[in-house]
């Protein structure tokens, strides 16, 4: 098996579970932190790890352009060019890549873009994408799909989810054929027949023994040597039309992914009409597997769609708001660089036991920010992530209790905290 | 005792030592990073608390204009302010406002510039930065001097050296008179009658128990109690004039300083008349208290320094460059923008045991800074300190083993590397 699902307990639609890669395991829900380029922005990767981060996402259309993948490849894959031993996901570039606006040009065969570094012209197909994920070897890659613009009409609703649902078809079958290139499928099988638990190693030590210094924590005992792979998930699109949903699920049905992402959602549609999309497509989605929705969202949306049964989340939000001074906190949003925190001794939020809660005052941070001191964006994405993660935490713990339900009407204020 | 000074071996002019100040031990020869506005640039403190950093240098002039000397007074000090309870020592401002050139006017009382900020008007003298200086509370603060500018003739040199003289004087009158008023006196005090071991508290609480949270690690047993203030040190200018020099010395002296720094160097004049300088002045200074040269080095400047004599360096040089991209290390320096780290599996230094080094290959690293990624600064920081440090603590292993002659010999190239 490349990817297990096991569910230990639910809370009405919500699930406790169990998601397990070739790096790992990841306790669902769970609120994957954005490391667009190969790194967390300003986050060394062992913080991440205290922070007790599972996953990460790479973003494909960024990580083609720099590096390059195959660069990463010939570097062993993203796990090891990042020094990251934990599960990955990437994108498949197509949310970027729609993004250009003005840069890009769609047809059946894929979409010609132009870089937004130097202009420099691309093409993405299905292949293309999967080709590059493979060379990333993120743990779970993402199917290529035409990720339909808000507002769309019906008609071109359906034309964009029909494109979605031939790409889909197209990205499994050359995922199928190639996903045994992935760069680390070698250390993962010697590490298992060695049965070796190997330490960190020193950078230069694993360029020296690529087979075996990379510290794959793989929790495979007992499954089979060799099979472990990549795991492709399927996107559904449709727009805001539930029926478009449901034939794009059943679509993708037809493929059997391993795990199901809702697309298309946090393009700018109201937050009511997202948690409707959500709500009416994840019963069509099999029980059994992962669902993920891709891009949101702010602290008191992931909890509401955990509670849905949304597995799996990730957003730039906490990490992109911290750069700007933006703090989530237990008491609500605060903005950093307000005057009134500047002799505040209090920590930025009370009931956060982050490294930053634990030891910087507000005046500091709100010193740091106001003085463009390199390390506010590094404590305020800390502790930003540490709100998310924690806020995941709760989720799962009030699900094993069965107490989600009281949880959700005691959710986190979403207007600027006032003490 | 506020500082007390003890050296446990020489070699040649060196020596192995121990400053001890009210926040704790520092080894000599030490090397200071900067911590301009109250942060080493993008390194959390407890990252500079694991690379061993034993005292930080804060700016007078950059803290006094953010966040301002009374908020940090009120706040409890610098130490608070920025949650770092090891040795601080600032400078007197004096540098920093002889840069503005164009926005400064000296006479006798003192120096009227224009903050580099929003061209505000200020006015420093002795006293101002004495005051300024005790509500920041420092372990260690500097008279007020005059930095000459280079090239200076002789009668310009002497005119300023006289001046600085004078100051010296004014600094140290105001600093005996008003030293009780710093911020954490009463912290220490109060430690010591308790006698408890205080564990480092979270930023709230500490606001709320201003006089007993603060972790102040003071290993002060069997001092006087109420008898810890900060230290005042003197600066010896004279421009490059030996003999101009010795008269700046001799002047201070006479008013009996803990400790004597060299300062007006590295102001652009050649490195062999830096050395020359150093050489000639180091002799007039008390053997028993330590000697600081301000504003240096490269790697194998401070090694050369310490040879000679030198107990304390500072300079902005290994994290300044860290955000340029230039890395420090045991085969040269490097930079790691360059091309052909593209795909180098080796870690920056192979002979360097930081935790940059421990994970990342130049690779990455050469990725994070062309992509303009902000962990570049923070890893590409952390593994200069470490450098500068771990060269620090070679030149004290050294001295104590009688072997730093033999070390000299072996320094550093400071050409780029090629390998």
């Amino acid at each position: 098996m490349s990817l297990s699902f096991s569910i230990a307990a639910t809370d009405g639609p919500a699930r406790l579970g169990t998601i397990t890669t070739p790096h790992g395991e990841i306790e669902t829900p769970v609120f994957m932190p954005v490391g667009t380029l190969g790194s967390v922005k300003g986050v060394p990767q062992h913080l991440l790890e205290e922070l007790g981060v599972q996953i990460i996402l790479g973003n494909t259309y960024h990580l083609y352009l720099r590096p390059g993948h195959e660069a990463i490849r010939e570097m062993g894959g993203l796990h090891r060019f990042m020094s990251w031993d934990r599960s990955i996901l990437t994108d498949s570039g197509g949310f970027q890549v729609f993004s250009l606006n003005e840069l890009r040009k769609v047809s059946e065969h894929g979409v010609e873009f132009r870089s937004h570094l130097d202009g420099s012209s691309h093409f993405f197909t299905p292949e293309r994408s999967m080709e590059i994920q493979i060379a990333l070897g993120a743990d779970i890659v993402m199917a290529f799909d035409e990720c339909t613009e808000h507002p769309a009409g019906r008609a071109r609703a359906r034309e964009s989810l029909e494109m979605t649902s031939r790409w889909a078809r197209r990205s499994k079958e050359y995922f199928e054929a190639h996903k045994h290139e992935v760069p680390w499928a070698f250390r993962i099988r010697k590490k298992k027949t060695q049965d070796v638990s190997t330490p960190v190693s020193r950078a230069g030590e694993s360029a020296r023994e690529p087979s075996s210094a990379q510290p794959d924590k793989s929790s495979g005992v007992g499954r089979d040597v060799g099979d472990e792979t990549q795991s492709l998930f399927g996107i559904v699109q449709g727009g805001m039309y539930s029926d478009l949903r449901r034939e794009s699920a059943e679509r993708l049905l037809e493929l059997d992914f391993p795990g199901y992402a809702i697309g298309g959602l946090s393009v700018g549609e109201p937050r009511e009409l997202t948690r409707e999309i959500i709500a009416s497509t994840l019963p069509l989605l099999p029980k059994d597997k992962p669902r993920y929705v891709m891009g949101v969202g702010y602290p008191e949306e992931i909890v509401e769609y955990a509670a849905m049964g949304v597995d799996m989340m990730d957003c730039v939000l906490p990490t992109r708001a911290a750069r700007h001074g933006l703090l989530f906190t237990s008491e609500g949003r605060m903005n950093i660089k307000n005057a009134r925190y500047v002799r505040d001794q209090q920590p930025a939020d009370s009931k956060c036991a982050c490294m930053v809660c634990a030891r910087y005052t507000r005046a500091y941070l709100r010193h740091l920010f106001v003085s463009g001191e390199p390390l506010a964006a590094v404590l305020n994405t800390i502790h930003n992530l540490s709100h998310y993660l924690d806020t995941m935490r709760s989720v799962r713990h009030a699900i094993k209790l069965g107490e989600l339900r009281a949880k959700l009407s005691e959710a986190t204020p979403v207007t600027e905290q006032t003490s």
